[in-house]
């Protein structure tokens, strides 16, 4: 079987180097020698390794008209023009494999209508080496999935890790970058645009539709400072940039935000660039899986196992991976009721806590857990978590905050997912 | 498509009444309705719901002979006639899906040739609906993997969780049994029968050779006592029974025994009945996945979604699952380096414990942690975990220590697993 690379960056090279150096290992698993016969590059100037340099071409027709390369590995990453190539690609009747998250939550639907008698695989697309999508796709076909709760941003876990240890948001960063965690612009892991992106193929796949990820409503952790963390901490918890997809009546509830989810979480000990997902669902009741999220070995090794897929299922003949071809019906996070975390600061008077608690009490909304550090200034800081409540109902308990004379500032709102299910006791 | 169920127990249930109630929902997820024709059960007498009546019967040919039926679900148990009856199943064409952990362990090399052409699917043999057999099969497939280490038997984790909190072992044993985790005869749990059939299915799948079952070493967790647990959290680790399979130069290494793994061990925290599986390989680094072991549910999760698979396989023709058809080389656990913890009884006189230390030393084995609890009697208890070591050193110093007047006895041997990859920094 004949393979075509589109890409030679960090995970193509990491791609070619193992199926070249362990051809032995892939021609068992797959039945049939799997070797890369002509890998796309852009860059001519590039130094490249002498056992590559044959095989390279500046041509994508080379690979996309080549009618011996059966499989394209489509590894440059970002929309074009990767998106064309893919697509034409899986047109020529090729099969694809895919680590680019962009183009498959931008163009997922389009590309599995055009790859109805074809084959599109993207394990790699989604928390690098935990075989997560084909655990969706395949293994959890059987239930009905109810939520998906993921850390899926090596780069964001890291920074607000380190901030739970006690460095500052920004010296996070820069550790992040220092250590290449980060990338030197950080603005799609911070701002939560990567994470929304994995969430709505995560979503895609879990829920049968495809899901538009402009419409995953998202807050990155630009927002969350040092006294969140610690107040987080002081009520029994840690806060996670957490992606979320929630099946209700209505449609799907999506979205990735800052959220405190307490201590004794499954996933409150997933610490530094780890990735982790939980998936609750009936008859299955609850998974987590846990592993690396990114790096060029971890995202390789998702790549490889598509590969050795899509080379044993062309080989067989006729079989190829089931992908929804409608979009998903979708419903307003704030449907749902959940618990929040907010961090006000008062007046330091007599009777300003006794305020806060009647505004919550007169909107109907239960707290679950308040904390209100020693304070030498004339204002006071009291964190609290409120139980399960709608956003309606909350903002009601906000508006009246707003209008108390002890209240000087709302300064931060975060969600909380206090409920869990997945048994972790510590050892005594 | 039409399905025959052999075997109508708790799992059966089960799968039949999910595959009845969300008829649709198979029916989209294989693109053609999914429906169980026939059902064979053994007991007569036994009252059935009316909805399943219709479709029982007495003769396994009702269901292997009738060539309207493409897939066959064999959820009996035991070795025969579960393992005839897969067989012809499989003879006659059928694709055939076993949550059979005693078929497969032993018969799996021969079922596995005799499926050249079929298709056979177990990723319900082994931990539950932990969707470990389809990823090793498929998602790890290009990987060289390095290790598997799981807690694969729930009635154990359950016991040594308990005896962690303070019970007794037969205490725990009776809770066990009182919530159902413990079957009324628990031997092939205690003693480690099951755990080795689960390491042999995983070892087989991930490292491209059949294991014979009767090959892995195993030790249950009967000689674990209070002792043994108090001893272990004073040296800061915890006992589990440790399912382990090691790639070596020479073959592989296969066991299971209670081993003594550090408190914060990704695996170290997970209590109960949950089973948890740890996967090392090269690209991929650490993984690690959670989840339910057993049950009703948590096993008809996994059944379900094989029968989607094997029905869309059988749909798209050709497909089928690639299973190993030779026998894995192996090799002596003890051919390893390990670590181990040893608890010995010595005479309570000056320089018991330095003559202790010498033993180790002359065996050229480094001491990693040494705990002696305060005692009133006339003898002292001593615990302590060796640094990596063969079992050929290590049973130099155990013969020193015989020899040597100041021990009265070694109690307790286990093997200590002192190192893991997986970052899980404990929240502050």
């Amino acid at each position: 079987m004949h393979v075509g690379v589109l890409g030679l960056g960090t995970v193509g090279s990491h791609v070619v180097g193992e199926l070249d150096r362990h051809a032995a290992l892939f021609a068992a698993r797959v039945g049939e020698e799997v070797s890369v016969r002509r890998i796309l590059v852009r860059d001519r100037g590039k130094t490249r390794p002498g056992d590559v340099l044959g095989r390279l071409t500046f041509d994508p027709d080379d690979i996309l008209r080549d009618p011996d390369i059966e499989l394209v590995v489509e590894l440059m990453g970002g929309q074009e023009p990767a998106r064309t190539m893919i697509g034409a690609a899986l047109g020529a009747g090729k099969s694809v494999v895919t680590a680019n998250k962009e183009v498959i939550a931008r163009d997922g639907l389009e590309l599995a209508r055009i790859a109805e008698r074809g084959d599109l695989r993207f394990e790699a697309a989604v928390a690098g080496g935990i075989p997560i999508v084909r655990a969706l796709q395949e293994s959890l076909a059987g239930n009905r999935l109810q939520a998906i709760y993921g850390i899926v941003n090596g780069t964001t876990n890291f920074i607000l890790s380190r901030m739970q240890q006690g460095d500052g948001p920004e010296e996070a960063l820069a550790e992040a970058k220092r250590l290449g965690y980060a990338e030197a612009d950080p603005t799609d892991d911070l701002c939560a645009a990567d994470a929304a992106r994995k969430i709505a193929i995560l979503a895609s796949l879990a829920f049968d539709g495809w899901v538009d990820v402009a419409e995953v409503a998202r807050e990155g952790i630009v927002g969350v400072g040092e006294v969140d963390v610690a107040e987080a901490a002081a009520l029994g918890g840690v806060i996670k940039l957490l992606a979320r997809a929630e099946a209700t009546e209505d449609g799907l509830a999506l979205g990735v935000s800052p959220t405190l989810i307490p201590k004794d979480h499954p996933l409150a000990a997933v610490g530094g660039v780890q990735n982790a997902i939980y998936v609750r669902g009936e008859p299955i009741g609850e998974l987590l899986f846990e592993g690396p999220g990114a790096g060029g070995p971890a995202t390789s090794s998702a790549v490889l196992g598509d590969i050795v897929e899509a080379a044993r299922a062309r080989r067989a003949g006729g079989s190829r991976v089931r992908l929804p071809r409608e979009p998903a019906p979708l419903v307003e996070l704030g449907a749902h009721r959940h618990s929040y975390y907010l961090r006000l600061r008062l007046r330091d008077e007599a009777g300003a806590l006794a305020l806060v608690a009647e505004a919550f009490a007169r909107a109907g909304v239960s707290l679950r857990s308040v904390h209100q550090p020693l304070s030498a200034s004339a204002t006071a800081l009291v964190s609290l978590l409120t139980g399960p409540t709608t956003r309606g109902q909350l903002d009601e308990a906000r508006l009246r905050l707003r209008r108390s004379p002890s209240v000087v500032a709302e300064e931060s709102l975060l969600l909380a997912e206090l409920e869990h299910g997945l048994s972790r006791p510590r050892p005594t």
